[in-house]
């Protein structure tokens, strides 16, 4: 089944799913605190709506990956809401840790609040996404629930680990294209194979197809953020001018640079004299081409992308489901924008 | 059996338990990471060891409920260091919230690394806890561990709610003691309640034994906390200037001022005039004092006192753990430092 009709059905069953599991956060004196949460995850608030959302990606593999694997998709509904809470949880922390402004082209909670009270809606949402996922036992066998409930936390421990190496590169010079995987594999990776896995696991796939899955999730990540590292220096937004945000500005060390670092020409020694303009951000953009860290990069997701969709094929997916995981996995690795 | 007997026991088990869990957050470049989170737990760096741990509260209260309920206190040594890693997760995030340098007469996390390695350290601890309840499913049956996870993220949903209702508080003039009870059930009694009750529950007592251990761990909670207050205005530390902080100093929403407040008289017209200095301190405790503050929060201390013991009787609780549980109350509420 397409893509498009699957994801239809889908994303308003997941939206209800993450909206009955927020309603927990109400109670007396607490409207405040239920909206700070709401507008996080794009559901109240100046500029709500289907943007403010995001692409819903995770809950969707989630689906995909179950129905794919046999399952009853609507039964996996809370292991969907789960992902997607995880991700906003650290999307709010990670736009602290940042100081990152805007979020989607709205104020950021830190922003619209203050740090206090953003690392706390944080800490709510990281707490719902756990309670979101024991609603999997209302179906689910005792023993599916239980390795979906020690899935989860894992998954929110690599999710740290990465965010660790992330934030400690910032003050190291010296980094290689192999310093960059364990931090995609914690950052990005770890809760996209979470997904897959958890999809299937629903399913009650058995253990071939579980690992099929989970590795199909991992290596989705890797591409995803590949792609992700791309766009941020060369993607349609930055090059045209309709984000005022580049990479190369906010000194990410992003594969395209980590790749010129290591190899240690003109731009690496410019990068490391200090500060970039954003006059400058061009001319870098267009050196980094020259010295081979774009089609590197783009070498890069091609055969990320392949190896995704080699792992989808090893898991033997049904339709529905089938067609629309390969049609995302595409959709995700040729996004230009 | 004696309190002091049970946890001499019982202390190095938790510590090792939690220990074993931490090490999961190791890994190839993770040193430094790690680290971040054994200092947290005073098992590392400047100042570690008893001290640096503080009373270890929440886990004992787990173990002598379990043990008072009829378990074997090993096998909910799981569920006492996820009690602890919650408590300790929002420790880190606290700290960051109120910009305090000091824990334990240690410099706290984000003042020794940064504000951003500590939200994330924070996490870290959360993801943590989580992980280590679910090592519960090694003995106790899934019915049992199943509910374990259910009420494990609800406790933590109940902290954030009432640490928003606490950050919330601050911008408020017009509080009364009303508003102090929904604040404390969710930042104090929800965490307290919730170890009483997880001993309880992997004793497998009946409903009617874990709802009474439940309300014992609330009501102990809530006395705990306006005990807590009592020491911050009039406790040995501050008047003997042993600690430079009073909480009339940073402004805190304690019971006693919220008495003082409602009641209108001159502290209330005092404290909303504005700041206060470390020269007016003595004076104004001496004002709440005159004017019942004191004698009303030592009240509700008593009341709560004989409450909770009340609730422990109506669990009835078996030796050992039985004594030491009604010592361990005592001592909480009696404590003057």
């Amino acid at each position: 089944m397409p893509l498009k009709e699957l994801s239809e059905q889908m994303l308003p069953a997941v939206e209800q799913e993450m909206k009955d599991c927020v309603a927990q956060a109400q109670g007396p004196g607490l409207e405040e605190f239920h909206h700070m949460l709401a507008y996080q995850m794009g559901w109240e608030g100046q500029g709500a709506g289907q943007q403010a959302r995001g692409k819903r990606l995770r809950p969707l593999l989630v689906l995909l990956s179950n129905a794919a694997a046999g399952g009853n998709w609507k039964l996996a509904l809370p292991a969907a809401a789960a992902v997607e809470l995880v991700h906003n949880f650290s999307l709010i922390h990670d736009d602290i840790q940042d100081n990152s402004d805007l979020r989607r082209g709205r104020p950021t909670v830190w922003n619209k609040w203050d740090q206090a009270q953003a690392i706390n809606a944080g800490d709510a949402i990281f707490a719902l996404a756990h309670i979101a996922l024991m609603r999997l036992a209302e179906y689910a066998s005792p023993q599916i629930v239980l390795r979906a409930a020690c899935l989860l936390p894992q998954t929110c421990l690599a999710l740290t680990q990465g965010q660790y190496l992330d934030l400690a590169y910032e003050a190291q010079g010296e980094l290689t294209v192999d310093s960059y995987w364990p931090m995609v594999e914690g950052k990005t990776a770890s809760l996209l194979a979470a997904c897959t896995q958890l999809g299937a696991l629903v399913a009650e796939a058995d253990l071939e197809k579980l690992e099929a899955y989970r590795a199909f999730g991992h290596v989705l990540g890797l591409a995803f953020q590949a792609r992700d590292d791309l766009l941020g220096i060369w993607g349609d937004a930055v090059t045209t001018g309709k984000s005022a945000h580049s990479d190369l500005l906010s000194g990410k060390k992003s594969l395209p640079v980590l790749y010129a670092l290591e190899r240690g020409g003109e731009f690496g020694a410019r990068w490391k004299n200090g500060d970039i303009t954003p006059e400058q951000v061009p001319e870098l953009a267009a050196l980094l081409e020259s010295e081979g860290a774009r089609a590197f990069a783009e070498e890069t997701v091609a055969r990320l992308t392949d190896q995704a969709l080699a792992e989808l094929q090893a898991a033997k997916p049904h339709d529905p489901g089938s067609q629309a995981l390969a049609e995302l996995t595409r959709q995700l690795v040729n996004r230009t924008g």
